[in-house]
């Protein structure tokens, strides 16, 4: 049976990564916050970022590349430029070639909780397109920011 | 218990919605296809178009507007520029201040299916940002767009 | 002595290439129409998409891309989500490795101008992005494209 | 005689405002550095970024806004994600309800040039969208930010 899992914790301790980002100009849409859409887009960011840094990941030229799968976003409070975004992550699931990333998002400035969710990345032969290991360093990596 | 609702099939004739759009040059990301990130944006445009042509929304200066409140996508194809986007969209759940919809995006070229998720839109009032009634239109809107 | 270009008319006749496409939620900012810098992601959407169905550029795997060396946009009038965009361009300058469009983008509902500007172009090899001839076909293209 | 005006220097010390940010996973086109059409985008958050801390802009409800007349940009060398860009501003021209900034871009790693421009503010009244003195408050800035 495969239910979907739930939504993790606005709770900054839970988390095991953390990097802080500013809005733009045009990530408030028409309602004058931050857009849905681009809440995921930080996801995104946050997640290469790091995999990028810490995980080995070459995004010009590397031989494995993660794809999202699935995400999920549940939203909890508006961002908005100007301002800030304090982002967390830790690893919730770790598979050969897959990993779930649990998120959450809080306003930089007055620390309220802005969002949560959940990002899978498959990674997979850049060429190919198909599953491929997840590399040694990466691996690591992912055992690192994993919760106990 | 609240288990999180379940993906829509990838099937158009499931559907009561159709919209069709083009894909744009900045859609792709580094790795050469639309960007996660973006569908969440496809559904974002494919649903407010909808509510301000057929449901009454006016986005400048009605008193009622729908804030996502949840969102859910799962990847199945890619999608890329140049091409075009075959949206589909129904109704699943329908409440008096909230909404979800079911969404499914196909390739427009080949008929692939790219990806299913769900939104839920929770109508606000404008000024104040608390849980406001569906209007009538919206709801005749909505229970058309609604599955048996 | 370089003098930057002028703005070209904001007169569908004087163009030799046309496109249509619809606008999106999220180009819309927070004053409610579509921002400025979207007004450029249009020009390179149109471009670019001239430049794959018709001038042989393949972005995934091509020897030779186009990178954008100047850009430039004079704005007269509003365009919004929902609505279309009627897009108009010409080949004002060729030389052997650059080429310079002008384009003028008009509401696609009402036919008002929305905007007038240039992008110029520069071929490079996909590797290197070293300046590299323009291609026969793409040059036969620009050729066809470029006023009297 | 209204010839356009010329680049900007690519030099740090020629400006008089100065911010720093962090690119995105989706500034980076196919390509794989930041598009062309997103450096309006940086242009844009550094403008309305200063103009509400320091100009009393108040994008939500203000009497009057600023809206973009023309813009420009030279691209100078590639930004890209991840990465940073240190970009700096001037006032290089003062109308009575318009201003015309330049601006430069610089990669925030190794401090190479990425690109000149200029950006033209009309302030018009929010409600009529007709042009509006400037206030009093945004002119001291302006004022400050210009250059001798």
């Amino acid at each position: 049976m495969s239910s979907a899992p739930e939504n993790p914790p606005a709770d900054k301790a839970a988390y095991t990564h953390e990097t802080v980002f500013k809005t733009r100009w045009k990530d408030n849409d028409v309602y004058g916050h931050v857009n849905n859409a681009d809440y995921y887009g930080y996801f995104d960011t946050v997640i290469n970022e790091m995999l990028i840094s810490e995980g080995g990941l070459d995004i010009h030229n590397g031989e494995t590349i993660g794809l999202c799968a699935e995400s999920h976003c549940k939203f909890l409070g508006p961002l908005s430029f100007p301002g800030s975004v304090d982002a967390f992550l830790r690893v919730a699931q770790l598979g050969s070639s897959s990993v779930r990333y649990e998120l959450a998002l809080f306003d930089g400035e007055t620390g309220e909780p802005a969002a949560v969710g959940w990002f899978v990345h498959v990674f997979v032969d850049a060429q190919t397109r198909r599953p491929s290991e997840i590399t040694d360093q990466m691996r690591a990596l992912f055992e690192r920011l994993q919760v106990a």
